[in-house]
Parts: C-alpha cells; structure tokens; sequence
C-alpha cells in the first residue's frame, strides 16, 4: 500500500476543506456570530496541523497506485473530511455533542440531509451556510474537485480516485483526459448552482438563504435554513426547487452533450427516459392518490411533484408532511428511495442505470431458462454491457440488501417502530434525508442512540461513495497483503 | 411447446390429487358432516371430468419435453391443483366465497400457513384435514411424487420437472436415476412425519389433531386445528413440534446420507453448519431480548426456541403473539424470514444455501475490486461452483426484490400500515404464514381485498415454485416461439 501517496492525497483533501470554511467564517464575522468564528477558527488551526504533519511526514513518494490504494483513499478522505468538518458545530456548542455534530455533517457531506436539530433557526449563520455548503461541495464529490484543480500524481492515480468517488455501474469519461472531464464536470455544476440562485432571489428570497437553498438543492442535499423545511416558501420557489432538483438528478454528462449540441445522443439515452418515465409516473400516480388531501389540484400537483422530486433525487425537503399520505403513495415513495436517481447526478440510491441492469440480466436469465442453448447479450443505449459490468451490478445488489439488513438490526435495538427503523435505514443508506413515522418529515434523527446514529453515518458514507469503498475499509484484504 | 404431454400431466396430477381428497371425505362421513361429504364429492365429480377430458384429449404424443415445458407444466400444475383443490370449500360453504378459499388452499399447497379464517375451529373435521393435508402434499412437492410413482415419459422430462419444482440453486441428485431419488425423498418424508405423529400421540394428542398437527409440521406449512394456533397446547407438544419443524428444514439429502451411515459429510455441509448457527444465535438473542416479557427462564427459551423454529423454516405457529417482542426480535425475525430454511428441505424463503452463495460471490467481488488481476474461484464445500449456478443466483436476487417491490406497491392500495403490507407480502412470498401488525399471529388475512389476495396468492406459488416457474408463465418469450 502506498501510504505516503495518501498521505499526502488526505492532507490536500484537508487543506481544501479549510479554504472552504473561510466563507463560512467571514459570513459568521459579518453577523458578529463571535462563538461560531471562534468555532471556525480553532478548527483551522487544527486542520493546518494535521495537514502540516501529513505534508511533512509524506514528502518523498514513488507514484504507484492502483485500485486498492483508490478505494482506500476514497474512503479515508471522506471520514476524515467528516470528522473535522463536524468540528465548528462542536466548538461553537452549536451542537455540544461530537457524535451528533458528526451524524449532521456526515449527512451534509454525503448529501443526505437527515439532521438531529429539532431547531435549525437557533444556529448561527455560519453555521447555517457551512451546514449547506457540505451539500454542494459533498453533492459533486470533493475529490473530482482535487482532480480537476491539483497537479496530479502518477499514472492511474485519477481514473482510480474517480472510479472509486463517482456515482454509478460505469464512469464515463467526457473527454480522454480524466482532469479535463472533474474540471467540465465542475464548471457545469457551478453554472447550474448560479442559475438556481438566481431564480431564487427572483422570488424575492433573502440572498444567505438563497445560496444555502441552491447548495442543498443542487447537491441534492435537502439542509434548509428553516425549521418547516420548504413548507413556508411561496409556491414559486417550491416549483423553481422542484425543476432544479430533477435537473440535478440528470446524469451531468447529459449537460455536456447539451453544451456540444447533441441532442439526439440526449434524448435516446436509456437511462433519463426512465427517471422521467418514473417521475411522470408516480407524480400522476401520488395525485390521483392523495386528491382528498389538499385543496385544488393545482396544490396537489404541486406537492407531489415536490415531493416525487425530493425522493427520488434523494434531495429531501418538504413541503407536505408526507407520512400522513395513504400507503399506496408512501409504497411509491419507498420504491423511489430505493431507484434514487441517475448515475452520475448528485442524487443517491441504488441509481437508474444499475436498476436498467438489473431488470435486463433477469429478463435474460428468464430467457436462458427457456431456451438454454442460445447465447444472450446486454445492450445498454445500444452498446453491449460487459459482464463485468453485470457481475459488478449484481454484487451492488448482494451489497446492498446485506447492508440494509445489517444495519436495521442494529438499529433496532432502538426499539423504534419497525416503519422508524427501517425507513430511517433507507433514508440514511440512500443519502435521502427524512424516512416516515418517528424520522418523518417533520421529526428528525435526534431521538436515536449513539450507536444508531454511527451506523447510520456509516451508511450515509456507503451509500454516497457507493459501498465498496467503506466495505474495502474493513476488509481484510485491504490491510494483509502487499 | 409440447402441449399434448402437458395435458397428460396435468391430468395425473388431478388423479392424484382427487385419490388424496378420499381420506378427507371418509373423515367427514364418520364424523356425519354431509354438507362435507357432498362439498368433497362434487369437487370429485369435477376432478373425474377434467382429468377425463384431458387424457382423451391428448393421447398420442411425442417425448420431447425440454427446460422451458418442465417450468410451464410445474406453474400450471400448481394452479390447476390449487383452483380445484379449493372447490370444497366453496361447496360445502366452509368459505363462501371463491377467492378466500383459493387463497387458503395456495397457502395450504405452497406450506405457507396463511389463513382468512377467524374461527378455524368451526370448520367440519374433514375440512380440517383437507386443509393440513394440502401443506403435506405441498411440502416435498406434487410432482415428485408423480415422478416417484408414474411411468416417466420420453428424454430430460423427470430432470427438467424436478429441476423446476424442487427448492435451492443446484438439484442434488441422489443416485443416478431420478425416479429412484424421487421416491428416496418420499419415503424419508413418510417415516419423520410417522415418527412426529408417535411423538405427538405420546403427548395424549387427539389422533386427528395429531395427523393435521404433523401435516403442518412436516410440511412447514401452519395451519392449526385451534384457533389460537398451538398456545394452548402443553410444553412437551410445543416443544416435540419445535425439534420437528428444525428437522424438516434440513435438507433432506442429510437424511440419506444419515442412512447411508455418512456422518462426516453430514458434518461437514456448510449449509447446515450456517443454518445450525443462525438458529441458535438467534435464539439467544432473542431470549435475552425478550426475557423480562416471560415469567421463567424456560418459558423465555421454550417460546423463543419456538418462535425461531417456526419462522427460519417458514412453518409459521405460534404460542406466544411475537408482534409484541420489541423491535430488534422482530428485526431478527424479519432477517430470518428473508433467509429462510435449507435448500431441499420442505421450508420456503430466500434459503441457506442461496444466501452463503450471495455471501461468497460478494466477497469475491471485493477482493477483485481490490486486486484485478487474480482469479478467484468460489467453493461451496469444497467443490468449485460453476459461474452459471452464480449468475442464477444473482439473477433469483433481483427476481426476489422486484417481485417484493412490486407486490408491495399493489398491496399498498388496501391502505393498512406500511409494516402490515411489508410483512404480509414477505410472509406470503417467503411461505412462512403469519406477519406483523394486521396480519400477526393472532390476525388473518381476511379484512384484505380479493386483488391482494390474488397477488399473494401468486407470490406464494413464486416463492415455493422458486420464481421462474410462475415468471415464466408470464414471459411472452415462453408463447411466442416454437
């Protein structure tokens, strides 16, 4: 293992996270939130510490580095991003506990918007936008930020960092250079923030909680900056929220395919006709369920296509209290928790383009079964899938049930309700945010255990990095051999 | 297609099943029930007919029977077994209406256990019996039955049928002849259910019970004689029916072998080595989980012991109301009605067998994520699975979650809670009986509509059919083509 080279690579890591808080801080000093740049403050010393050691300790490194080491990193980098991001909301006693402090900004980082406070309006300002600017910055992936900006080090190092932090069963690359494609990815992902903001202060929206909305929208986080979530919004920024953040389940390689004018290439992939076949679908579906709730159809399209968006981009906001909605409509929402969006977007789950593969290898096992001498390949967009691909995907599904199963044992030690528990387990593993019942829309994640609140972090983190870094973390083979 | 051989088959089985119904309505005349009586003879006059017209109907046909006729012969076989088996029922008023009653006899036939019935013990005692008979005839399989008695046809026919219809990733071949396998298993079945019913008659247990009571356990299936299940049964019978349901989800390969005076292979069978396990651990889990709930310790590990037994191999009785354990019992639970029993035993589920093959095909996975280049092999006792048992497995898992999603999407239109639908769909597709919530040990599932209980009904024919056979009769590939 190359230690030194991730040495390194965390204390870069590090060091961007810093620059990142200064924002936050200047904000905190503008409002004389003198605790919070306090709290700022002597978390900047400490990340200049210990990116100062890691600097010096791993100077001279050989430039090695294979998939072992990517998954590694990848996994290391986030915990360690985590466990000193959470440390502001510690200092600052905005959040005494270290453990609490930890599950809201691993849900920040990782996209995923569950909190423990009951009382978000109490928080500082900076605070409040260091809280949502963990979305933005988590939503595209920190280390396709590195890759786009840093000189990089030695052959495979970005293929396999990027492999290993992106969303989805393939990465596709843009262009052949692996930084060019993190550095298009990224201007694209900045363009569509500063559109967002602007339509939000076009509603006449305070421009802090502008940018703090776009950051959770367009990262499809789901913090809000008040304590009803979106509810209290006018119906014009619930409809901008719910248009960006269907854009942002989009796989963000479609965008750079608009941007070189090829539309036919946009319109015939698989992959975005099925999210807006589901999302056209259960919108239609949840209205029809639902119509006796809200006053006029036009509050009820609202608040389901609100809602339908949130889920299934794994954002999380509200509008509605949706653990009143009659089953069918929350079994709906339950399945697009578990779809998530599409691969390549900032949104979570289990994504699209796996369910394609998924739903396609099992039509072909029915057809092998009936005809077992013909021979069967996958296409996906009209290209054939290697079986790679496919026995990878399958594994993800292995991996995910065994994880989903794991961690409601754990926390159902909570006694909650089985609906708690285990909807609490998808929200967190699916990087969505609110479950039903006691993590419903209008709860939060405070009344659980220690111990479910790190599982539920560790979860968050698998599900944003895609599982098999975390599992690579605690697997043996990772640490005994050469 | 080969539709003429089809029809034959199909007519065997309703002989057989018309011969089996005899008992039934020599219980009913000895005890005076003649509604009964003439219930059970009209089904027979219907029975005489079908299978009548049948055999004329398809006289002279040629051998070849291939894989895709073995799956549509067991999934129609199943349902016309089903559709007819539930006649006297109807006809003798025991359950008025049609549907009910098709789905107490497919819950009968796949072992499941599900019951609409509030007052079992109303029934005439010939229904009764009809009613646990169908989980023993059900349990090891109708069509191996036929195949251990009839005069087999033509070339692959007795392979691809017992392929088909027998329980796990890989049939197992006793001895090369698989008429002669077939009736190994039989005799096997017989001789444990003889020694449950001594067992049971020692226990001072009325004879007729004691047959029903044995049916059900044998056969994994649960339907009771009491309307309270087994809970006012003494100790030593709950106990005597805890040891058998644990022998009758073993694989029942382990019996020849134990005939053949093989001990060593016994032992060394990882399957049953996991299944052991994962018995007692959850046993003591839940005894220490559940210990402040009972009056003694005995009671605790008599009634957890039980309770294991009862849901690992899907059986389904009860003597205590487990919907009031506390969240992390259900959760184990819940876990083990997923896994469910041992490949070619009588109990449903996902099976031991099938999980440790998820299991190793997922670790392989992650050591190749981390070192590509090496080829790694799985082995499952020591002998190297084949890729093709692999993908088949993978492709069961994303047939089992689809079909899990999609029928709890439909049985979320009957608006019960979400935990009701999400146990009632895995308790059905899984054969175990009862769930949580609405459906839980003391509950029915009679207050749900006829369209869920037609979608229930199907899961429980896919889950103890194994899928394919069911997804196969809903494939346009399998009509389309010659």
């Amino acid at each position: 293992m190359n230690y030194k080279m991730m040495g390194r690579f965390v204390a870069q890591i590090v060091t961007i996270e810093a620059v990142f808080m200064l924002p936050a801080m200047l904000i905190s000093g503008c409002y004389g939130e003198w605790t919070a740049v306090a709290g700022f403050a002597w978390t900047l010393l400490i990340m200049l510490a210990v990116s100062g050691a890691l600097f010096a300790l791993c100077r001279r490194t050989d430039t090695i580095f294979g998939a072992r080491e990517g998954l590694v990193c990848v996994g290391i980098g986030w915990m360690v991003l985590s466990a000193l991001g959470c440390l502001p909301f510690v200092f600052s006693n905005s959040i005494p506990r270290y453990i609490d402090a930890f599950f809201e900004i691993v849900s920040g980082f990782t996209t995923t918007g569950s909190s423990v406070l009951g009382d978000v309006e109490a928080l500082p300002k900076g605070m409040l936008y260091w809280r949502s600017f963990s979305h933005w910055l988590g939503g595209m992936g920190v280390l396709v930020f590195l890759l786009a900006l840093a000189p990089t080090g030695g052959q495979g190092f970005t293929m396999h960092l990027l492999r290993a932090e992106s969303p989805g069963p393939d990465v596709g690359k843009l262009v052949p250079k692996m930084r060019k494609t993190a550095s298009i990815l990224y201007l694209i992902y900045v363009g569509i923030t500063v559109l967002n903001v602007i339509f939000l202060l076009l509603g006449d929206m305070h421009w802090l909680e502008a940018l703090c909305t776009a950051f959770g929208t367009v990262g499809t986080g789901g913090y809000g900056v008040r304590n009803d979530s979106m509810v209290s919004y006018s119906p014009y920024i619930q409809n901008v929220t719910t248009v960006f953040m269907l854009l942002c389940g989009i796989n963000f390689s479609c965008y750079y395919l608009l941007l070189l004018g090829n539309f036919r290439s946009i319109f015939k992939d698989e992959e975005l006709r099925t999210y807006l076949l589901l999302v056209a679908g259960a919108i239609v579906l949840i209205t029809l369920d639902v119509r006796d709730l809200y006053d006029s159809l036009a509050d009820t399209l609202r608040h389901s296509a609100f809602t339908v968006s949130t889920i299934i981009t794994t954002t999380g906001y509200g509008t509605t209290d949706f653990d009143l909605w009659p089953t069918f409509s929350k079994g709906i929402l339950m399945l697009l928790m578990v779809v998530g969006a599409c691969a390549g977007s900032t949104g979570g789950g289990f994504k699209i383009a796996r369910m394609l593969l998924v739903v396609k290898s099992l039509g072909r096992n029915i057809r092998q079964l009936l005809s077992p001498r013909r021979v069967q390949v996958i296409r996906n967009n009209g290209k054939a899938v290697s079986e790679q691909v496919l026995d990878n995907t399958n594994a993800y599904l292995a991996a995910y049930v065994v994880i989903i199963i794991a961690s409601f044992l754990v926390v159902s030690l909570d006694n909650q309700s089985v609906e708690t528990t285990f909807t609490a387990v998808l929200a967190c593993f699916n990087n969505i945010g609110p479950g039903f019942d006691a993590v419903g829309p209008t709860c939060n994640f405070s009344g659980l255990s220690d111990l479910s609140k790190l599982v539920l972090s560790l979860d968050m983190l698998a599900g944003r990095l895609e599982i098999f870094p975390i599992l690579a973390l605690f697997s043996r083979n990772t640490w005994l051999r050469k």
